[in-house]
Formats: structure tokens, C-alpha cells, sequence
């Protein structure tokens, strides 16, 4: 068959996916949530018509955004995850054995509806006693839990329409004082071949407010680009001293204790981001 | 202007440019040769409708397809390159000041002609008294010249139509035998997301054919799924035991000595390619 799902992933570039069915569809009081099977990828998950995750490659973005900060900290007990609905790091998050509980935030119920539905595959057991999943606000759940969360990841859509306010200074203001005095946050920022003018301001603002920023790197294929940036903000613990040795390896496809030095060597034009 | 060009990158994923024209556009006797100018990368070339490089994004390729290779060889004198029409792998090992001569095969002198006039910010300088063009079958010179080249780089397209036998292990024994005594290959071998059988069968054809295989990766935003293979056989110079602070830095955007070694740290869905 040839049917195709079309993201336009900025002005200047589309990706389309062959798809089979759409699975779910529903328009929300936040954005228009969609569940297509693809032949690519297996089933994908869209967000506002943008492609947030699939089956076949978000391990990549998953382990990335969780194992890399959880294995810098050396007990990260309590972890917070704004954003994320489809489930994916809260999933990761849980197998760290040091964690004692997981805050989900997630604004849009039917987000988490829609992938505790169609993508089992992807989301976390909603029954774990481990997990403490809240309907709402992420800024302001941050805003109202001062020194409280080891980690907080900001597992976010793109900087445009409802998501803007999680990439603003005032926010990563808010994070920092949600942390614990040791405490770390990391969040997706975008591809450093087609946003750099948005990546820069990121770093210059974590720079400002944390002791340390730091940028890594992973490759997810759906992504405009398929580089992707994660960008940390950290109170102590430099993700980069980390011994590989010491980290406890998982079952991980991307991730790994080596993968998570190599993610910190950024090619000179990622590095150049960062003055 | 809402003009795209699209590419099937394979049966279930399409990318699409917007441009503002064609610049160029050949039937030569090998292959369908297009030169556009896309919004978000310049100017781009196409072969049989497949993106091979632009202007925007093709330092990633080219200084990951030579300088890896380059600087771990202790000195590489004389250098193949097999294909690469665009002449930018051509460019950049002229880069290095060990190499003497760098003979250039590219069966299309279509391709060669369209860089020349198209695309000066990648190919090389054609009166370069150190480069040797010649229009011809890379199958061929490498049959004919034995214990000829330190490195030879096969920068073809995708193993399909006129590039099949360059992906060949028949060919991958020539490339060795016409290689010097401490000599090694690389070329690039595809996407690790979507074609692995692919790749797992190149890495043991070269593994069987030479002392060491070692697959690297890159990322190049317009190649399907982003991150990309190079497959390297070598006949003594291991690349992940270079010493980085001994390499040469040369003002390169995506390659630097600490990428050299980054480079090789294969997330573990990668690595096991390599079984």
C-alpha cells in the first residue's frame, strides 16, 4: 500500500513514513494526538502532526535522555519527568536500581491514555507503587517542589506552542531550585545542524544558572537531522568524570558505559554551540 | 515557493528539500546527474535521485570518510579514491600534508564535470599537481595495481545498480592486494538503523579478508535514519590505538582527534553488527 504519513520537520525539510493504519486519533485539549503503524519504524506516536517516538528506535532517545544523567549521580533516588507522556523514560528511569520513586508530570491525559493503549511496548507498568503519575502543569509542579528531585528530565515536545515555557531561563531557574543540592537535569534541545541560534541560548542560559552545562549527543532517525542534543545542568557531579567502569550495565541498544563518555565528545561545530 | 525534491530513501521512508531550482540536470552514461539549490542545505547533488552530498552538510562525510583512515596510518604517502564524483574526499585528503599523491577514479565523468562547475565549494582543485584524475572503472584500477596504494576510500553510492561489485568481498580482496604492506580501506557501508544484514555481511567479508574489520560511525542529516557506517579493513594500524594528541588538528568541523576515538565507542545495537 501506499499511504504516507508527511512531517514537516521544519520549513525546508519533510519526512514521510509508509504507514498501514492509523490506530488512534484524537484531537485533545492540548494537541492532536495520533498512533500510526508504520512499516518503517512499527507504531509511532504524533504529536501535533510531528513524530515524538516509534517502537523500532525509541530506545535511542529513552536511554539517552535517562541512563546518561541517572549514572552521573552516584544514588539518584527520586527522579522527576516533565513532559513524556508516551511513557518511554519513565520506563527507563525504573530500571536504575537506586531509584526509590518517579514523579510523572504530564500535561495531557490523553497522551498517557493513548500509549498505556496502543504502546505497551514503549510505556512503564501504571501499577508500579515506584510511580507517582500527576496530571498537570509541569512548570508549576517544578515551582512548588523546591530542593525535592536527585533528577529532573524535561522530556519535552519542540519549542513551539505549548512547550515554549520548558525552555525559557525562568524554568531552568525553577528546576535548579527543584533540585536537591547534588542534583542534575537534563533535557532534549534540538538538532545542532538545523538549530543552533536555539541551542546556544539553551546552553548560555543553563551555564548561567548551574555550576555546570554540559551538551551530549545521540542519534535518533525520526528526528530532523537524526543528530540529536541533550543539554544538562548540573549542581556537582560532572557527567564527564564518570568512570565507565563503575556504571552497573543494563540490557541497553544504545546506551552503554562507553556510549556514555563518546556522547560528550562533540565534532568541533557542536562544540562551538557552546561559547 | 513550495518546490520539493524527494527522495525514496527506501520502501518506507521518503525526505524532501524545498529548493528554488535546478541547476544542473544530466542522463549521463551511467546515471541520472541533478544539481539543485535547496532552502536549508544550498546547493545539492543527486544521482539517480538519491542525495549524495550538499554544500550545507557535506563536511560531515567527507572528513569522516579520510582523516579517520589518514591519521592512523603513520604516513600515508599515496591514496586512492574510488568514486566520490563530488571530489570532496578528494579535498580533504589533500588536506593531509604526509600524502604525496592522491589518484582519483570515478567511473562518470559526468559527476566530475558537474562538481567542477556546480560545486566549487566541495570538489578539489583540478590542476593540483598532486591528484590524478582518472575516468574510469575503480573495479579495474584496483585489480591492475597491486602494493600500490597506503589507503583507498570507496566512496560510492548505495549498493545498488553501478556500485553493487564495489561491496563485493571479490572486490574487497583486490582493495587489500593492491593496498601496501601496512595500507587499509575504508568505505562508507549505509545506515545501522535500516540496513544491518547489509552491514553485518560487509563486516565479515572484510574481517575474513584482512587482520583487523572495525566499523566508525557519523552523522549525516540527509543519509536515511542520519547515522552512518564506515567500514575499515587494515593490514597493521589499528585506529582505535591512536594516540590522539598526536594528531594533526586541522580545522575540520565534524572530525577532531577526540571524534577519531568517539567515533569507534559503537552503541551496542551497532556492535552487534559485528558477530
Amino acid at each position: 500500500m501506499n499511504v504516507w504519513f508527511t512531517e514537516y520537520q521544519n520549513n525546508d525539510l519533510i519526512i514521510g513514513c509508509r504507514m498501514s493504519q492509523v490506530l488512534h486519533h484524537e484531537k485533545t485539549p492540548f494537541q492532536d494526538v495520533m498512533v500510526v503503524d508504520t512499516f518503517l519504524l512499527g507504531k509511532m506516536l504524533l504529536l501535533d502532526d510531528v513524530i515524538q517516538t516509534s517502537v523500532g528506535d525509541e530506545f535511542v532517545y529513552h536511554e539517552m535522555i535517562t541512563h546518561v544523567g541517572l549514572n552521573t549521580l552516584p544514588n539518584p533516588r527520586r527522579v522527576l519527568v516533565v513532559g513524556g507522556g508516551d511513557g518511554g523514560a519513565v520506563r527507563e528511569v525504573l530500571r536504575n536500581k537506586s531509584v526509590e520513586k518517579v514523579t510523572h508530570c504530564e500535561i495531557d491525559r490523553g497522551v498517557i491514555e493513548a500509549a498505556q493503549k496502543f504502546l505497551p511496548e514503549i510505556t512503564y507498568d501504571i501499577n508500579d507503587p515506584r510511580v507517582e503519575l500527576i496530571i498537570g502543569d509541569g512548570i508549576k509542579h517544578v515551582m512548588e517542589n523546591k530542593n525535592t528531585y536527585d533528577m529532573i528530565i524535561i522530556d519535552s515536545t519542540d519549542p513551539i506552542g505549548p512547550a515554549v515555557g520548558l525552555f525559557s531561563a525562568e524554568f531552568y531557574q525553577s528546576v535548579h531550585d527543584a533540585l536537591t543540592e547534588d542534583g542534575l537535569f537534563v533535557a532534549q534541545t534540538e538538532s545542532p545542524f538545523f538549530d543552533r541560534d536555539f541551542i546556544k541560548r539553551i546552553y548560555k542560559d543553563v551555564d548561567s544558572i548551574f555550576p555546570m552545562a554540559r551538551i551530549y549527543l545521540g542519534n535518533v532517525p525520526t528526528y530532523p537531522g537524526g543528530l540529536w542534543t541533550f543539554t544538562m545542568g548540573t549542581k556537582k557531579h560532572d557527567p564527564i568524570k564518570v568512570d565507565a567502569s563503575k556504571i552497573t550495565a543494563l540490557d541497553t541498544k544504545f546506551y552503554s558505559p562507553e556510549v556514555h563518555g563518546a556522547a560528550f565528545v562533540l565534532p568541533p561545530f557542536v562544540k562551538a554551540l557552546m561559547k
